[in-house]
C-alpha cells in the first residue's frame, strides 16, 4: 500500500468566496479534513469551506489545549503546545501510513504565521507534502478597506504588537507600509508607538477583515483601547506619502 | 443611467487554479476585462484567467509605454508613467460612465505592489469600487518551496532588491523572515548583502513561483548572478533558526 499524502491548504481570510479553485479540488481529493480550533469551539477554517466539504468525509478536529493559565513564554506553555503538536502530527501520520490523503485547511496562508507550519516541519520529511497557497489575512483586511498597502520600491513590514514600545516605534519609522497583528491587549502600547514614528495619522484599524461582522476605522477615531487578539492595524506606504506622484 | 462598477481583481501569481471563486464571480459579471501588458507582449494577468473569459467579453489591454530607453528615477519617465496612467484611468472611466461593470485583473493581490493602484487612486474615488484579495507572488514561491516563511512573533520584510547594499544589509538583519523583490540585476550586491547580514546559507533563489517554468534552488548553490526582474529570493524566519522548538 502507497502512503497518503498531506496537503496543507489555506482557505483565506474569511470569506468563502476566497477559496481557491486549488483548495476546491484538495476538499474533493482530500479523505480526511484536518482543522484546528479553540476546545470547546467551533473550527474557523472549517466553518469557511463548511459549504465545499465532501457528504460523509472524514473530519480530523485539532483542538488546542487550554493553556491560559500559563504564560506563553513559560516551560511549561511551551510543552504543552509542544506535545499538543506532536499528537496532532501523530494522528495525521497514522491516516497517511494507512494510505489516505490528509487536507488541513488552514486561515489565510499554510506558511504564513500559521499552526499548520508546525505539523509541516514534522511530516513533510516523511510524507508527500503538498502546499496550497492562500489568500492571506492581512491582504483580506486592506482589500476590504480599498487601501492601496505598498507599491514601488516601498519597505513594507509586518510587526507584532507584542514588541516593546520603542522597538514597535523604531520599525514603524523605518518601514514604509506596515501590518501590525495580535493587537489584543497592546492597542494603548501601538498607538503611542504609532504617534512617536509619525505614522498615527494614516494608521487604520480592522478587526475581522472579510467576515461578515468586519469593523474597520481610522485608528485615530477609535475610542477606547480595547481590541480581540485578531484584530490588525494597516499603516499603508504610497498612497499615504503626501506629494507622491500618482 | 446607474454609473458602472470597478473591481480590481486579483488573479494569485500564475497557477490558473489559485483563482478564487470570487475572482471567477468578478469575471463572469464584468461588462469589459482590462489588463496590462508590455507593449508588443501577452497580459500576463490574462494568460492566467483565460480559460475563464465569458467568450464574446470586451477587453481593454493597457500597453505599458516603452520607456527603457529612460532611467526610471527620471522626471522623463515619471511623466511618460503617469500620463500612461492618466489615458489608461480615461478609458476605463469612459466605461464607467456607459454603465458597464469593468474587471482589471491584476497578477497577485491588487493592492500589494502592482499596476492597479495607480488606477485605483484615479477612480475609486469617483466610481463604485470593489477589489477581490488575491494570493501574492511571495505566498505563490513560499509554497511552490514548501518553505514555511514566518511563525510566532516573527519580524517579516519585504525588500526592495534595489536598495543600496549596506541597507540591505542591516534590514535583512533586523528581519526574521524577508523576501527580497525585483532581484533582477541586483543578485550580485544581494548575495554579499545576504553573507553580511548571517543570512545567506538560508537563502532560497525562486523564479516563476507557481508557473510552469518554476525554477527554485538555494541561493547559495546558484551558479552566476544572472536573474530576471521577477526573481526573488526567500529567507525564511522560524524554520531557519536553529534550536527553535517545532
Amino acid at each position: 500500500m502507497s502512503a497518503g499524502r498531506l496537503i496543507g491548504v489555506g482557505v483565506g481570510p474569511g470569506d468563502p468566496e476566497l477559496l481557491t479553485l486549488k483548495a476546491m479540488r484538495a476538499l474533493g481529493e482530500a479523505d480526511v479534513v484536518a482543522h484546528f480550533a479553540k476546545a470547546g469551539h467551533a473550527s474557523h477554517s472549517r466553518a469557511i469551506v463548511e459549504r465545499h466539504l465532501r457528504a460523509g468525509v472524514a473530519e480530523l478536529p485539532l483542538y488546542y489545549p487550554v493553556t491560559t493559565e500559563l504564560p506563553k513564554c513559560s516551560a511549561g506553555y511551551r510543552d504543552a503546545i509542544g506535545g499538543f503538536y506532536d499528537g496532532a502530527a501523530a494522528a495525521i501520520a497514522a491516516e497517511l501510513d494507512a494510505g489516505r490523503v490528509v487536507a488541513v485547511i488552514c486561515e489565510g496562508d499554510p506558511l504564513f504565521y500559521g499552526s499548520y507550519m508546525h505539523l509541516h516541519a514534522r511530516l513533510a520529511p516523511r510524507f508527500p507534502t503538498e502546499i496550497v497557497a492562500g489568500v492571506t489575512g492581512m491582504s483580506g483586511c486592506w482589500s476590504a478597506a480599498g487601501m492601496p498597502i505598498a507599491q514601488g520600491d516601498d519597505v513594507f513590514s509586518v510587526l507584532p504588537a507584542t514588541l516593546p514600545e520603542a522597538e514597535l516605534a523604531r520599525r514603524l519609522a523605518e518601514a514604509d507600509a506596515a501590518v501590525v497583528m495580535k493587537v489584543g491587549r497592546h492597542l494603548a502600547k501601538l498607538r503611542r508607538a504609532l504617534a512617536t514614528s509619525g505614522r498615527l495619522a494614516r494608521a487604520v484599524y480592522v478587526e475581522r477583515g472579510t467576515m461578515a461582522a468586519e469593523k474597520m476605522i481610522p485608528l485615530a477615531a477609535k475610542l477606547g483601547d480595547e481590541a480581540p487578539y485578531f484584530a490588525v492595524v494597516l499603516v499603508p506606504g504610497w498612497d499615504g506619502r503626501p506629494g507622491e506622484k500618482q
